[in-house]
């Protein structure tokens, strides 16, 4: 177990629930002070949901979604963390040309992560400064819960460049230019980056608000490259939990890896000891790597399906989200009742010689394509141990074969390398890579 | 009092509570039947939560979050109801050129909205119809409660333009074109339409299933002009609630309409009876206007502004949100110790000759522009008795004054007649405009 949540509020089910490590989340404003006299807020702001904090509407706690993650650990938070209901991602390219001000800037970052996901704001927060100063934290979080946030960061091939920061004796391996796939559509501009941060809160505007401060706190060392909104999860990373339908409005990735301490993370996700040992990569022991994939949807096909097509695509059938035959979502499939183009039989670990990634995709939609069309699909995030025996063989697969295929596509596509989580106070993101 | 909640459930502060009109909200599954077994869903499916309901997670009820709104009434919900956490709004070019197709998709739509608001998927269901066609409904919000989901339809001016489907004797006056303000820098793609639908629910999937739906049902007949995803509400149309927070980090719009039976929806939202008699738009007796506005942020400026600036553009302080020289956020303003370029002196009903508007705005991120700064901002949603004794006239002061102008530009704009309710089974958005 590494990543644990701190509130005694945490329900959630069978082994993903962390060890109660503290009190109840405290909301960001009573951690800095409270200019009035608190009032309608009051009465709730101890024990009471994020919607009660927000419109005072009701006053029933919600179990777990204002709780707060821990920052420290062994592994980032965001990876085995249960999946939060949002996400904000962003990509950043790296503007700083000096190696001591990237540095500086991640250990800035480091600290003001740590704040934000316990619920507090940065520095000396929204009003609590100089008011001759702009504040040190944006505000638009002040009275939100804690919301389960998540920020986990990642660094990109890009920034291991010979001549840049003193990193090409780094790269990992296995952190590798990733080929075009059959159907690949990619657009630069929502692919790549130096750096990556996956805000993940159950509130939107607290994941919004994370983003936005990094962003901020790297003026003149980074500039946003690209970023995503993912209104909806489509994984589930806890045990036994139903699985979020996607935007084709079925289940997929049933046999996802769940659990902060499922033996597949040792096996599948988490960097061993040995994996950098030639390659001068022992800096990401502990840590992952993930595979951010912008799959565009054609809803507007997809609708005008037949429930047979669609369930032959999957298959699996359209209500129960049962694989071929079955009865129950989570009853083991029998492959060979599909269709060999099936996406369940493709993806499926038995055609990928016992291959799983741990997927933590969001469904997105960004207003329209310009052609009457909305522009909606799958944000796939997925960490593994090795992306060369994890996601780019079973792409290879699927790109070849999947019946999927006719009704999506691949437009962005990025690769991090995640490393291992922040241990204390002392430590910073990315430490190891850089001492 | 004229929507009203159905579920026994609900539990709003003060005279928003709808009478109780109906039993505990039911799953959308529950109502379609359930090819499987029910199972981890069995125990929660009754009285759950949203988030129970998605993820097995947790077993607290959210009061109100997942109880349905009453579709039918006087008027149109989505308005004087309580607003909920995430919207979808789009706008509709009609495709059609033929009136009785485009009557015919209205009656289709409203057919639809009722089942959706009320948590029912729409026709045979995603996958209760025959295998061999396109299911009726797309999915995604199976086994998700109601979630307040409102719809609301309005008519653009174009709809009424000469030659099209003979309505143009039926414009009302009040359906101005909108003129260009001071400072407005309007993309035409992201502006007008000939219809909208503003789709509010607690869970964003089930707002963007809404829309996704009746663009489905509308194909060949409708294509989506552009839309909107809006992350989290900014106003409160409940008395007494805190306003939550804009993407500045400020409480903007403490005194609106508040309460579905409050005097001023009368006097300021609602088209009265004698309102219409001139220019026949008797037809919106009952309805209102909508104004919607993309203001983008310049969040990257506003962040580098002292506390000092920030609390002098709008004319409060920015932790408790009162207004200068006050302790909290509704105490009653007063004006002239505030600068004469304050937002809230210059939007306030004093210095509009007693204007009140119902805002019900989101805010918005959507990636990033292309120069590394966050494409984030206020979707803002305006209803109105008249736009030329209300938004117009205010942000003709607003455009030429506030200090705000500085850090936000408007980029999108449309104008939408918003029809009174639909009455019951028998009635249809928009039969008395075809009538």
């Amino acid at each position: 177990m590494t990543t644990e949540e701190t509130s005694s509020e945490v329900t959630t089910t069978g082994p993903t629930a962390g060890s109660p490590a503290g009190s109840p989340a405290p909301s960001r404003r009573s951690l800095i002070g409270w200019g009035g006299a608190g009032l309608a807020l009051g009465a709730v702001a101890a024990g009471g949901t994020v919607a009660a904090l927000r419109t005072g509407e009701d006053a029933v706690p919600i179990a777990d979604s204002g709780a707060a993650v821990a920052f420290h650990g062994a592994h980032q938070a965001g990876i085995a963390t249960a999946v939060q209901d949002r996400l904000h991602f962003a990509a950043f390219d790296v503007t700083t040309t000096d190696r001591a001000e990237l540095v500086q800037l991640l250990k800035d970052w480091t600290a003001a992560a740590a704040l934000m996901t316990a619920g507090r704001p940065v520095g000396e927060g929204a009003y609590g400064g100089l008011a001759e100063a702009p504040p040190d934290d944006t505000g638009e979080a002040l009275g939100l819960k804690p919301s389960r946030l998540t920020l986990t960061i990642g660094f990109g091939a890009s920034l291991f460049a010979k001549g840049r920061f003193g990193l090409d004796a780094k790269r990992p391996d296995a952190l590798v230019d990733i080929e075009k796939f059959p159907g690949d559509n990619l657009d630069a501009s929502r692919s790549g980056g130096d750096l990556c941060v996956q805000a993940c809160a159950d509130d939107p505007q607290v994941a919004v608000h994370a983003i936005r401060n990094l962003a901020r706190i790297g003026m003149g060392k980074t500039a946003i490259r690209w970023s995503q909104l993912g209104f909806g999860k489509t994984s589930s990373t806890t045990p036994d939990a139903q699985t979020p339908r996607n935007m084709m409005g079925f289940k997929d990735g049933t046999r996802n890896i769940a659990g902060t301490d499922a033996p597949d993370l040792a096996k599948h996700v988490w960097v061993g000891e040995k994996d950098g040992a030639k390659d001068g990569s022992a800096w990401m022991t502990g840590g992952s790597y993930l595979m951010a994939r912008r799959i565009r949807m054609h809803i507007e096909t997809w609708d005008r399906t037949s429930l047979q097509e669609q369930e032959d695509v999957f298959g699996r059938d359209k209500g129960e989200g049962a694989p071929v035959g079955k009865a129950k979502e989570r009853d083991e499939p029998f492959l060979k009742a599909m269709k060999p183009t099936a996406h369940v039989r493709l993806a499926h670990p038995d055609s990928n010689h016992g291959v799983k990634i741990l997927r933590r995709g969001y469904s997105f939609t960004d207003g329209t394509d310009g052609l009457g069309r909305l522009d909606a699909g799958l944000f796939f995030l997925a960490y593994q141990r090795d992306v060369r025996k994890g996601f780019i063989p079973l792409q290879r697969s699927l790109a070849r074969n999947d019946a999927l295929n006719e009704y999506i596509q691949h437009v962005g596509s990025a690769l991090f390398a995640v490393p291992p989580g922040v241990r204390d106070k002392g430590d910073w993101w990315g430490r190891a890579l850089f001492s």
